[in-house]
């Protein structure tokens, strides 16, 4: 497949420029014109659509040494390397960089801004092409497997045929499944990690008050704030406050913040942020409204809801989610972490059972950690085992060169 | 003590009016005036105050048969006759009334709307004395114990010196312990319910959420809505529903709501209530603000905040929760649900451990349901039977009369 005359790309190398140390890595992103419109679970399509992803590391000859990361909810492709807008460093960068768990010696890393993002990828802060306004609520409602159905024409695009590994946590997980449902046969190896194959009663709950804070905010004004000039960053950070209760454990909280008093001796019989905690989750939704689109908020989260893997795929009245992974080929290894109560150990167990129930090759490990849903953020030393380890086996497997001694680690 | 020339009252005997049977009841209110002051935890005085609260049951001879009954967050004095706003049924009319676990046949049940509050009693919506105007953010920040003198005064008001029992779930439930803490003495028996002797991180984290997304509704004035003709509706509304996913359990969210769709048959592809998980928080954000304060919910909030009994009764370093009932006569009766995670079990063994330490009298009731922590206001048998059978136990070592048979019931 030639895409000489279809799609246009940028890249621009960027070595060197980050703090953690030399890991190259390309900032690129290509567009999709008219003729390749992307097809959407609602019937739209979006056309033409960008997609903006970073690599890291080297393709080798054979392109079998690709692994592709998922990211999360409020993630980005910025996996590795300083994050343009905040400075900080990349969200997994201790997980991926050279010698790490997902070791860029060895590996050619690929991650892509969703579908519906605010990072580059065509979402609703990207112009409209019927007016060239910001598309805002007309942007189409995406799905996951939109989402993943983006990545695939990426995957497509860097002609590659067979992904080594799709890894992911959280929506990134749901991401790795639906990769792995939908394309069996270009997933050699799946990582989903802290995920679920359905989202929750609960979860849908959260999701909605985050959208409800965002629309109420005035200045929201329907999705057009971009034309007032305006953003619903106290919705948004409202919104943002509330997820980030889900992604702690109340262990973790506790012993982390407790009732520990922020800057001061006794409580100021006040409104002021009087405790850590409060503080904390302030400094977190301030900081959140300045990277992040509240209308991408709005699309990634109704994706999420939407997401039930066994009723997206199954063919007749019946079937569930073991029918889904059926005749999988891939080799999975599913994780959970014990005190992670938004996608918890359950979730994971089920996702287990169906692929046994399919004989497929599944290793599950429920990590030790109490530092609920974000313990696939940190830095776990059980973790990185799980992952060190299953790559390492399933590179052999597949005769992947292991990474040089010496070479840029 | 006698009142005469003190403070003002007023009381309506409404028998009859409930849809729920002729339970008899009164609507009183008691204003203290100026040469009464509550004496606050900050420092401050509210003068005059007035305490709105209502009555069930008929007052024995000796003043023997009370039962104080504390209401939690949202509640209000309106315990089992028909609410005057919602018309709907009192917040815990299947737990009080003749022949009911609270027997109004054999109790004389007193419940008042807190200090801060918004059902009578003097509150930030209340007339500032000093310009007459809604106090706004000019209310001073309350406490618990606040809560609990302002109780005291009117209980002294009626010339009750010993409560035969005080109970109340959730932040009732801090106020039951704060009153065995504050007034040992004239506790006979105490029923902490679904509650904790300080509030967690994780709480304070969900009050923060609450209280920014009121806040950051413009119609909220700083506080000022009342001049401005306006209240801060979409605020409130989003608090309302973060908070009411806390007093749900994920089982039985998944089981009621799941992932069912809200009067149609497949999604929309939009941001509609489509699942009714979402439709019913929206509508439960849209009810509370029909009958209740916005800045209220503020000042209770903050209350529960604040609530550390072991740190407010420590009189040394090193004092711990169980210093805080030293030499303590009362009975106690701690009672948890198993799928409450606002204030799982585990908090109510604290408090048991606490009572243990002192040799005090405790039984403690771990009720299991999966109704998380909105159990202790809903029809469970079990829970049920544990109120009655401690009730009449202690009521036989108190000496108190058996129910009139036959009589009103």
């Amino acid at each position: 497949m030639s895409h000489t005359d279809g799609p246009s790309k940028g890249c621009s190398n960027q070595p060197g420029k980050n703090k953690q140390g030399p890991i190259p890595y390309d900032s690129c992103s290509v567009t999709f014109r008219d003729d390749q419109p992307l097809r959407l679970d609602s019937g739209e399509t979006i056309a033409p659509y960008t997609i903006a992803y970073q690599t890291y590391g080297t393709l080798n000859e054979q392109k079998s040494n690709v692994i592709l990361i998922c990211h999360a909810l409020t993630g980005d492709q910025h996996v590795a390397n300083d994050h343009p807008l905040t400075g900080k460093p990349g969200w997994w960068d201790v997980m991926v960089g050279p010698g790490k768990p997902v070791d860029t010696n060895r590996y050619f890393v690929i991650c892509s801004n969703v579908i519906g993002g605010c990072m580059g990828s065509t979402g609703p802060s990207s112009p409209n092409p019927a007016n060239f306004k910001p598309y805002g609520l007309d942007f189409p409602v995406i799905t996951i497997a939109d989402m993943v159905r983006a990545q695939a024409s990426l995957i497509d695009y860097l002609d590659i045929d067979t992904l080594f590994c799709v890894m992911g946590g959280s929506i990134g997980g749901m991401q790795v499944l639906e990769w792995a449902a939908s394309y069996p046969q270009r997933v050699l190896t799946a990582i989903p990690i802290a995920t679920a194959a359905r989202h929750s009663s609960q979860n849908i709950g959260f999701n909605a008050v985050g959208r409800q804070a965002i629309m109420a905010d005035p200045d929201w004004h329907n999705g057009r704030y971009y034309d007032h000039d305006k953003r619903p960053s106290k919705g948004l950070a409202v919104a943002r406050m509330a997820a980030h209760i889900t992604y702690l454990s109340e262990e973790a909280m506790q012993e982390k913040f407790g009732r520990n008093l922020q800057d001061r001796d006794k409580v100021t019989f006040g409104f002021d942020a009087d405790f850590q905690i409060e503080s904390y989750l302030r400094y977190q939704g301030f900081k959140f409204v300045e990277r992040f689109d509240a209308n991408a908020y709005l699309y990634i989260t109704r994706a999420v809801d939407y997401f039930d893997l066994a009723a997206d795929h199954a063919s007749k009245p019946g079937d569930s989610l073991a029918d889904a992974f059926k005749d999988t080929k891939t080799r999975f290894c599913v994780v959970s972490f014990t005190s992670d109560w938004l996608y918890p150990t359950v979730e994971a167990r089920t996702i287990v059972k169906a692929l046994n129930a399919v004989a497929a090759k599944v290793s599950f490990v429920d990590i030790t950690s109490d530092k609920g849903h974000d313990a696939f953020l940190l830095n776990e030393p059980e973790f990185f085992d799980a992952i060190r380890g299953f790559l390492s086996s399933a590179a052999r497997q597949a005769g992947l060169q292991p990474a040089p001694v010496g070479d840029r680690s």
